[in-house]
């Protein structure tokens, strides 16, 4: 196992009712701005829930924050931060809500370009605005932990970043918040946390037996859920297991003291920031052939992977390799998310913009050992077609 | 799965050479006192490390914690604190060492009698002193949790408190400094460690799919890594392995939103107390006769713990279930720990003044269910005579 550090000091608020702690987290006096995203909030009560539960205290409201939040959309809210007085800021929605409460956090206080702070991936934070979340859609983890990814329209990038003074104070799960959501965003919350587990889990071994048996655990728990979790009516302990899985993906503690890879991720923000494709499904695209074409390095793993999480054992070890990654595909299908470029209508002629953007981001040596360089990317995306 | 808060502060600092850290994580005018058990610190070089990666800051040494920390002399430690205006403890050893300096650091500030601390269970404690850990023996998993039992040597009670305001700011966890324990005390560590993930796992089925997830995933981890754990000269993976499965055995994750037991628990603290029985030593002897007695309250779980921990699937479900149980004493035993009260020279004596003791600190009904009056407690140490 490698030498690691953990801290993640947000507090955990799970259940059934629970925005009424609202009152009791967020401080007595706090001047309050909520950061929505479209109307939804509005529209299924929960914004009215919260408004009710911060009681007579000072609350602004800023909505319109968007899937992939955007630099130009958040540098609003920070203008609104700092005409209001704001003291306290509070995510109400999903991954890219709070993402995006992240980088007004940070920005506020933050002497400079506000832009820099994506440029040095976070390194230049020295505080931040407290905030919290109520999280309405299970998927990014970004509830419980400090990173966030930000888009630059103006230039295409989406890039992140990481600083541990943006680590939410509480994050309040409740899971039938979830329940009006459309179904392929329930579905998209499936795959995302399904690639930040395989991302962190299948890489080398390095005797990290309690991280992988957890990623496992995880990927297990996915699987058996995902047909329940899109049900409908929705069910309620589906519902709250998917929450639970897709925070517990990325709040750091199945990562520490192991090799991560996120190729996927990296050329999966690529294809959102050019063609504007939702996050998940650049993932459901790309990792089948990251697996593929990784074989040989990731060979070890693979073959636990297949055994432990999907009972393959029959067979040599190719054998259960291939049946591993086309079960991977299968599942993504399953839950109406496809696997490949051609079905968000991209071509080859799609290859060599994403190229160019990896490589002015200087994503040229990607994956577990740093190997995968452009023409490793380029033979993942070709494969990906 | 139930609703739940779960919050855990404490930074972790996990590796070889991590205890040169100290010097960071330490406030750098901080007045210090290092509390210890007996001279084991000194003699392996892990004080002198501590106190060299200190620096220049106001030192000043307690040792003599015992095992099962003792009021007693845990209010030598208060006055010292007081006498030399110590503001930062630093706990180095094992449970009984960090249990310890979480008593001092709540004791101090605390207005009243000390004692009352544990009578009322650690809800009168409103602020405590800072304190950090260097773990040197994995098992009780204190270095990352938020309670404490101690000993009142006068009265034989051994009882638990509970505070947010004790979770250690850090812990370092370096595994090879516990190359130098005595097998029996890693023998004890794995026992320990195992008992705490079943006492939260081993209950009914309450849709808690990632918390089974995990224990299970802690006690397979446990089960691969003893015979390697105990062997000499010392492994460092077993050693890592075993070091941050006992802090992930009981820092609050697995036990969120799920019923819990600690029946266990609780008559071993009553048999430490009365006859000075090692505390691992106590759960192996009744954890088999717990589950025995608690078979049909525990069945759905029983049958899921022996097929997904010991890949028990053949035979019917009782077969099933007397399997289990018996791979379960079976594991104790082979790492050298007996699980019968004729093996620590008690007889059916000892059981009335016990009973005694549970109804005395009003543990008349345990278990998850709540029912295991002082009858079944009975039963249970008739069962594991």
């Amino acid at each position: 196992m490698q030498n690691f550090q953990f801290h993640n000091p947000t507090r955990i608020v799970f259940g059934k009712g629970m925005i009424a702690q609202l009152g009791k987290l967020v401080p007595e006096n706090a001047r309050v701005l909520i950061l929505t995203g479209g109307s939804s909030a509005q529209k299924t009560g929960t914004l009215d829930e919260v408004r009710a539960a911060l009681g007579t205290r000072h609350v602004t409201l800023f909505s319109g924050i968007e899937p992939n939040p955007t630099f130009e959309t958040l540098s609003g809210a920070v203008e609104t931060v700092r005409s209001e007085k704001i003291d306290f800021l509070l995510a109400v929605g999903g991954g890219s809500v709070i993402d995006g409460t992240k980088f007004v956090a940070a920005a506020v206080p933050f002497e400079g370009d506000p832009w820099s702070i994506l440029k040095t991936a976070g390194r230049k934070v020295v505080r931040a605005i407290p905030f919290g979340t109520v999280l309405t859609l299970p998927a990014t983890g970004s509830e419980m932990n400090s990173a966030a990814v930000i888009t630059r329209r103006e230039t295409h990038d989406k890039l992140p970043f990481f600083s541990p003074h943006v680590f939410p104070q509480f994050s309040i799960l409740d899971p039938t918040r979830t329940f009006t959501l459309p179904e392929r965003q329930i579905a998209n919350g499936i795959v995302d946390a399904f690639v930040h587990v395989i991302e962190q889990y299948l890489t080398c071994p390095a005797e990290g037996r309690v991280q992988d048996r957890f990623a496992e655990g995880l990927l297990q728990t996915l699987i058996e859920i995902a047909p329940k979790a899109l049900a409908t009516p929705p069910d309620y302990d589906a519902r709250a297991n998917l929450m639970w899985v897709a925070t517990l993906a990325l709040n750091g503690l199945i990562g520490v003291g192991v090799p991560q890879d996120w190729t996927t991720h990296k050329i999966g923000h690529e294809l959102t920031a050019l063609h504007g494709i939702d996050h998940a499904r650049t993932l459901a695209i790309l990792l089948p052939s990251v697996l593929q074409l990784r074989r040989e390095a990731k060979r070890a793993k693979l073959l636990q992977y297949a055994a432990r999480v999907w009972n393959i054992t029959d067979g040599d070890e190719d054998d259960r390799i291939d049946a591993a990654i086309a079960r991977t595909r299968d599942f993504f299908e399953s839950v109406g998310i496809a696997t490949r470029l051609g079905a968000v209508g991209l071509t080859r002629d799609a290859i060599d913009p994403i190229l160019t953007q990896l490589e002015h981001h200087g994503l040229t040596a990607l994956g577990e050992q740093g190997d995968i360089d452009l023409p490793a990317s380029r033979a993942i995306l070709e494969h990906a077609l």
